[in-house]
């Protein structure tokens, strides 16, 4: 692979340090991210924080999520400490009553309700088992752009999923999906074979998206396909597409296929893995993870390997993401990461929200690296 | 209830945010506050934290309390951590010797005393069981300015008592027990009544005092009165004072009136509640709190009840005013806080600590402001 | 004993409050810094932060110390989480090779090794039991200029020793050593004498170096010396020269002679006490202690004895400049620290630091305050 990026970025590059986001750069705030499971909001209210606003989530009677600002706008009360009365959030200080639009409904000590009593309120969309929001400028929500998971809640389709919250950012996080190369070191054994570390791989962006393209012909799988699928040891051909589909998803889709059956009988077995993030600082994030196949559904013994297998490995990554931005807060020496071929997705990947980041900020490049010192 | 104050102090006042004081507000020094209760300071030394500044507190043989800044003016040993020698204070690391007045009367390393060398002390006046502290301009203490208190010694009065130390500010204190229309809200049941919650009240400033008047008449009490007084369902005509006393105090006086009697034949309880906090910085505080009646002085049950009422209620502040702080502190995004007419009482005092900030700071107003930023 | 230095250095100096140097001041890198006791670094390898950078440490197959930036060049992953494979360090998340100079030997995903691939590393020196670091300017390390310890491998010397991390400044440390007037305060009872800390003494600067000499001649022994010594309650001659030997080290050289056998039959015990210390940051230190005798080398009784009361000694000490650090940081208020007398030799070791600091940034003294600030 011919790689004619230069292996130096930030030093040749008319940005500046500033051309590739890192940890330190805006969240970028206009995008759809993940809040909860759809099984984690109720009629009991909780509250998450994104994006470092904290938000208060709950189910209307008639099951609609609501998400709305964790803070009463008259003094600061946690709204998440009240409670619901019906449809209508009543703060636990002085018994402010919203509806689920925000708009206060009842100020228990005033005969009239004030004109300007608001709560700010965020639109959530719900595509089980995922409820997104949308913490940007409320204009700009358009739930087409929702990434699509179908695969999810399809019934022929069946996932295996956990979650994590953790001190990282997603910038590294990103990195970590895209750069495959890591599977042999930092995952031993289960899912990653040294063949497919590798194996050539196309990159390309459309849009805000970078898209990776493998295939590896006539190798044997890896553990955690190689049981699920029975073909330890045998060789099959891969083909796996990886994502960068927006700041809030990484998804893969993996093809496994047997061709051992003979010509024009090859069987295909599929995986989508989705990686759904949401920054609830620029140091910590939420993480849900779904393993999803299209085989053998009913085979409880499959998800519990998968389970398994995946929940190891991504906690692989948790822990060496979580060691790397310590390293990198606690060093009092700064440093300028050297970067490599297989680096190319992920510096496309840091390119893009440096450039959503600028554009969100309202200013001019050079300016934007200012904000970040 | 008619109100002229604006809706939104903050946005068209001509001091600007900085108009009213809030938790960034610089602490005001010029005040006594109270440094412990009388049976907290011993012969053992103990140290605690007044506005931003460690102090050592002992008594002397003959009983006397003593106040010192916790840091050897040598090489800043904190002084709580050495011994008293009869009325002189040892410091545990090269022995130098301190009179009640801070002055060094011997250095163990040295023939002759040096004459530069003295700790500050704190002037402290004790009326029993609080010990009153002055962290002010020294020329400036006088002990005719303490409040008075004198129903928590008084024979005619018995009290029950609790303390607390926790992260929060005396301006959402203060703000807290001038707007008593969270009662029903924050404290469901024993302590607030929805008639009281709507009862008329009176507010008026002398000096530097906020004092509100509430007149409620033929309504039961609520059960923190009512089963001391036997009243429990019974109408009486309650009167009441809350004082925004001082930065160190708010005291409320409430007279319950059996009028069932028939006429002529009226009887009085009277509860007096003092509230008294040091801030130990601008995000945390002492807090004591003394509840006190003029009736039926032996009785243990009455006691009981009225420690337990008042503790779980005054726990319900202590953990709403942490999480505004914490939910204040964290947010990303300022807030303006809207206001309505029962937070007029807390307005008039944040202005009055506002103003004694700026006047302490011996600057213009603006110059304040830009001291908070 | 009569001393001319001002006894308020900070006001009156020509440098101003920068002319000493304190816990805030930039930590000196060019020094031989104590990374690990020999048996602390092996096959396994530890990470240890020094001055603000955090290092790995390993052995080579051979038995050399290597010591390596903690974190790789290019994510920034922690090289201490990763492996040896013979000598070479693995890093645990894209398997990039270093050599024991820090030069990448593979980088498995690339087919050739990028030649600006390269891990910094630090010159060690062992001189067992302890292995030496070079923090500094790689050229000026000259092992040469490492603080003579042979009595801590002689065998004509028996040594015990201890270890702490703690949160503390090395200057607090040295002051500690060099002014023994504490000892009577601060360590009651075994390891100091009043007349001991009232014993004249001569302090005299070589270099860089301080050295305090005193002699003190007929009186009893503390506890440490006598339980070894068999001397307790016998008039002996003491004499101690303590050296500010450079800011990793002070070592104290005390002697105890038994003149009671008549004349010309003394017989001399030497004490050789060793303070080792690397800053971790400016508020945290490694600290390595070792007491080592020239007699009785075979008593395990005598170890004991001396490793309790040194290790009791050492936890005041520790406990002490914990608390003092934790004052001067927490406190509001500035304090100028008084001196006296005993405090010239640690001014002058703080002067000579302040020197260094200046020295190693290059500026102007009034420059070197600004930075401070």
């Amino acid at each position: 692979m011919v790689i004619d990026h230069p292996r130096h970025p930030f030093e040749d590059d008319t940005f500046g340090t500033g051309g590739f986001a890192d940890h330190s750069t805006p969240l970028i705030r206009n995008c759809w991210y993940v809040a909860a499971l759809s099984n984690e909001v109720s009629r009991e209210i909780i509250s998450r924080r994104f994006l470092g606003t904290d938000v208060a989530l709950y189910r209307t009677l008639a099951g609609e999520p609501v998400a709305v600002r964790n803070r009463c706008p008259h003094r600061s009360f946690p709204l998440a400490k009240g409670k619901l009365d019906g449809d209508t959030l009543v703060c636990g200080y002085h018994g402010m009553q919203f509806n689920t639009s925000g708009r206060c409904v009842n100020l228990p000590s005033m005969a009239n309700v004030p004109g300007n009593a608001q709560v700010r309120t965020f639109e959530v969309v719900e595509r089980a088992p995922l409820i997104w929001i949308w913490m940007g400028d409320p204009d700009s929500a358009d739930p087409a752009t929702i990434p699509d998971t179908h695969w999810l809640s399809s019934p022929e389709w069946k996932s295996v999923n956990g979650q994590f919250s953790f001190k990282s950012d997603y910038i590294s996080m990103h990195e970590n999906l895209l750069d495959q190369t890591h599977f042999p070191f930092l995952h031993p054994g289960a899912i990653g074979t040294p063949e497919y570390a590798r194996s050539k791989l196309k990159v390309r962006q459309e849009g805000n998206v970078v898209i990776i393209d493998r295939v590896l012909k006539n190798s044997p799988p890896p553990g955690v396909y190689a049981i699920p699928t029975g073909l330890t040891g045998i060789p099959v051909d891969r083909y796996s597409e990886a994502r960068f589909q927006s700041p809030a998803m990484h998804v893969a889709f993996a093809r496994i296929v047997d061709t051992s059956q003979g010509a024009g009988r090859d069987i295909t077995y599929r995986f989508n893995i989705s990686h759904i993030f949401t920054p609830e600082t620029n140091g910590s994030i939420h993480y849900w993870w779904f393993c999803t196949r299209d085989f053998d559904l009913q085979n409880t013994a499959t998800d519990e390997h998968l389970y398994v297998s995946s929940a190891k490995a991504y906690t692989e990554d948790v822990d060496a993401l979580e060691w790397i931005l310590d390293v990198v807060r606690k060093d009092s020496e700064p440093q300028f990461d050297l970067n490599f071929a297989p680096d190319r997705p992920g510096l496309m990947m840091r390119r893009i929200l440096h450039d959503l980041a600028v554009a969100e900020a309202g200013v001019a490049p050079d300016c934007m690296q200012q904000c970040q010192k």
